[in-house]
């Protein structure tokens, strides 16, 4: 790519680093971008440059806003006494498109992992019991992905809770063996919400 | 996604506009991006903003640049007697990173489709025609895909350019039947550079 001018290689570079994206359809995709510049690439620069200023990590549940607090943490009409556990912004993203769920989240930021040295500190699991004392929480629903890591997860923080005097739940009819919420459609999610058993 | 901030929402949709990308990746590639806002998706806006401001089209060839003529015409290293006609910007680059063509270029801007009705006024044959009777030119090389539009269009070429007093040859050996340029390895492109034939 002797030729192309040293912004648009270092443009594709940064492309090609994007999940999905390998070199060649990160050239691609530039391509296109500079046939449709004023189209398509001065107001994905743009838009793409004031969600890097504004997005904030909510103070409270971990998932992405604009403020301290995240809409759903803001949103009044959200049931405040269900809490539900999810690993990351993305299955709560998948949760939120189910539609089904009307409270409000906890996002852990990944699971407990001894591969990859992840520990409850690494986690907002300290965060989540506080909530739970402060919050007058009743019922902790545990969304994680059915794999190890998820449902090592799952029970390390109901043991932490025992005793909290919540209601601990989780995801059951519906989740795959090894299956990821974000690859579910929404009516299986859907089925495993109003399905959750206790856990 | 009624709970992520409008502006990702946004983001997201520009992004799955991108070839290769779905709704679902440009989901992943955005939370990505909004996990590493200060090391990637900061520096990938700037980079595209900059780009969209100062890319612009060769006038001479048609090529991607950032002024008039671009880095491949304003290079007095590249050999003027030769010219090699490609379809597109991708075509370009993929002959400059098989680093085997020393003279410059002329970008259609696609093919001759009856189907999608462009003729020789919406690609930049004219113009073509015109740079041979001013530059003196002496080899035309038409390396074109070998699909039937991209054949169709090198036939109309040739006919074209008859009687203009220039050599008109085209990639032979190596080019698979049906193939295309970008999908090439740089030494199939530079084998097939090397046994062009008259046309
Ligand atoms: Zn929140
Ligand atoms: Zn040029």
């Amino acid at each position: 790519m002797a030729d192309a001018p040293q912004r648009i290689e270092q443009l594709i570079d940064l492309m090609a680093r994007l999940p999905g994206l390998g070199p060649r359809s990160a050239r691609r995709a530039v391509l296109l971008m500079l046939k449709k510049r004023g189209a398509v690439m001065a107001p994905l620069a743009q838009v793409m440059a004031e969600v890097a200023l504004t997005a904030r990590d909510c103070l409270r549940c971990g998932n992405i806003g604009d403020a301290d607090l995240c809409a759903i943490c803001r949103d009044e009409r959200r049931a405040t006494g269900e809490v539900c556990v999810v690993e990351n912004v993305a299955d709560l993203w998948a949760m939120e498109r189910g539609g089904a769920f009307k409270g409000r989240y906890h996002v852990l930021g990944g699971t407990l992992s001894a591969l990859d040295a992840v520990g409850p500190a690494e986690l907002r699991i300290p965060l989540l019991v506080e909530r739970v004392a402060d919050e007058g929480i009743s019922e902790v629903i545990l969304a994680l992905n059915a794999t190890v890591d998820g449902q090592t997860t799952a029970h390390y923080i109901a043991e932490v809770l025992e005793g909290a005097g919540v209601a601990i739940t989780s995801l059951a009819q519906g989740v795959p063996v090894g299956g990821e919420l974000d690859y579910l459609d929404d009516g299986t999610i859907g089925a495993a919400l109003r399905a959750r058993r206790r856990f």
